[in-house]
């Protein structure tokens, strides 16, 4: 553990973003942001736990939706600057009810949703990353 | 485009991250950071083309050592402030020659190297991301 997180380069917020991806599908379901405390919470629980910018405190994914990542692996990059978490996503990342976040895509030169909502948005937590 | 730009959340310093994932196969290759410019330039010309934050310049991915990224795709996040890039991957995209730059995972506690150089990194020219 202190050797993660001493070879980690934090930026000079003490973040790191992280990508989740599911791990056996390869989809990118979303990018968020991790602290030393995050991590060591991720690691320690197996379920994936980011830093909220905005609430400005931990933000352990799906704790109340029920959307929760479990951590099957931690990669990190070759600067140690970005972390790769392959996950189990539960439901969906996203809080609009969408498997990933990133069902926008520019298509013809406009931008056009490529995945509709699998639950509705409102039956979740809304975390504002 | 500027339905794009407009639409992007730029960090203070006119910033946003982007994930180049393999198109086909699904593998996360890289984390770097995108500015207008190399957005503009990524579509104008269909080669990736970052902001290498060390640098501070513009970054046209594999214009020397020829491991460029192709792009098939561009996504954003439902917060428009992350960039997916589904590229096609000349070669390998890391600078020390391994496909992808998350060759390192924790594994029993332990940060192991799971992939091996494709290529001699010396004979890569080394971005400075």
């Amino acid at each position: 553990m202190e050797d993660l997180i001493s070879r980690l380069a934090f930026n000079p917020e003490g973040l790191i973003p992280a990508i989740a991806q599911q791990h056996d599908t390869g989809e990118v379901l979303m990018l968020a942001w991790m602290n030393r405390e995050s991590i060591e919470q991720t690691l320690a629980t197996g379920q994936v736990c980011y830093f909220s910018r905005s609430r400005n405190k931990l933000w352990r994914k799906g704790e109340t939706s029920g959307q929760t990542q479990t951590l099957i692996e931690l990669r990190l990059d070759c600067d140690a600057d970005t972390i790769l978490l392959l996950v189990d996503q539960t439901g969906v990342a996203c809080h609009t009810g969408r498997r990933t976040c990133f069902y926008t895509a520019l298509r013809d030169g406009t931008l056009t949703e490529i995945l509709q909502p699998e639950m509705p948005p409102e039956t979740l937590y809304r975390p504002q990353p």
